[in-house]
């Protein structure tokens, strides 16, 4: 079975910029943006539709779609986008060791592949800091917090809707960090010693 | 200010035990039943008492005692026992960096000490093997799987009561590690690792 290190995170806890880093530190690939692409491909819908139809949705009422629009089968669309989701990851999973952001990769491989489910946070001070001056995600007269508290309600309400872990709880991770308390780079050393030992 | 590793951990999930492995290693105290002899030695109560008045608790309603049995300030037994844990808490952490084992030393030094605070947790299969064949607390024709459950919600249920600490959430800890994936030797590496750069 190939090694996946599967991250979730709060937004603005930087968890996908400790993806990236570790991913190269241990010579592997960091699945992100690649997979929406694959999503798009599979499904023909738009990738920005993909994107907010997940848990890196920014706007709109996903979870009004997820519960309404459903076909005479019962399904969805982002019940559709869910599936294919599953399908790419564990393709990625099965073709090779990789660290997966977000998309409850944990979840989905559960058994497919040898995991290590990690999650990421931060103190509301320094994720604020990270999503107005390097995410630029905030529009005028937005505010950080706000917008902060909604992201983390949509994919708590995501990972409910699709899956058995309850997000954020740390029995449900094989480690949780904090990235404002030990930074990035420690984030990244402790998280290769773990895979390292897997 | 002395740094101190605060450990919450579940029932069974080795967290004591990685709390006394990781004093050895960075030679400092893991006060644990001491903190039971100090408390008794101020309140006047029975040391058996004190461990069942609180997280450690094993048997009776002590959350029904907590809430009943109030005196004219509203202030019970349980009241008591925490203000004087918490002094005595404190007083540790002023006089010298160690390791306290439960008793929500975390919220309880908030301020007064540098803090690294830990959620130790492990699946249910290595819990309930620690708890029958290490711990030797389970009675006779008990159901180890019962006991886990109910002494973790007395933890959860101790800590709502007395700390704004959602117990076991990842988002109140520094850092949290599942014992049964990683083994207590590589939770102590870890958690040394990170208390060596505090």
């Amino acid at each position: 079975m190939n090694k996946v290190v599967a991250i979730s995170r709060q937004y603005g806890s930087a968890g996908r910029t400790i993806g990236v880093h570790l991913a190269g530190k241990l010579g592997i690939s960091c699945y992100d943006s690649v997979l929406l692409d694959k999503i798009a491909e599979k499904t023909g819908f738009d990738k920005k539709y993909i994107q907010e139809s997940g848990e890196y949705t920014s706007s709109g009422s996903w979870m009004l779609s997820a519960l309404a629009g459903r076909d005479y089968n019962g399904h969805s669309i982002q019940d559709e986008i869910w599936n294919v989701q599953r399908e790419v990851i564990t393709e990625l999973a099965e073709k090779e060791s990789c660290i997966i952001v977000g998309r409850n990769a944990d979840y989905i491989l559960e058994g497919k592949a040898d995991i290590l489910s990690v999650f990421i946070h931060a103190n509301e001070e320094s994720r604020v800091e990270r999503v107005v001056n390097e995410y630029k995600e905030i529009q005028q007269k937005e505010d950080p917090r706000r917008k902060i508290r909604q992201m983390d309600k949509r994919r708590r309400a995501y990972c409910q809707l699709y899956t058995d872990v309850q997000w954020g709880d740390a029995r449900f991770y094989d480690v949780c960090l904090d990235s404002s308390k030990f930074g990035i780079d420690k984030c990244v050393d402790i998280l290769a010693e773990l895979y390292e030992m897997m």
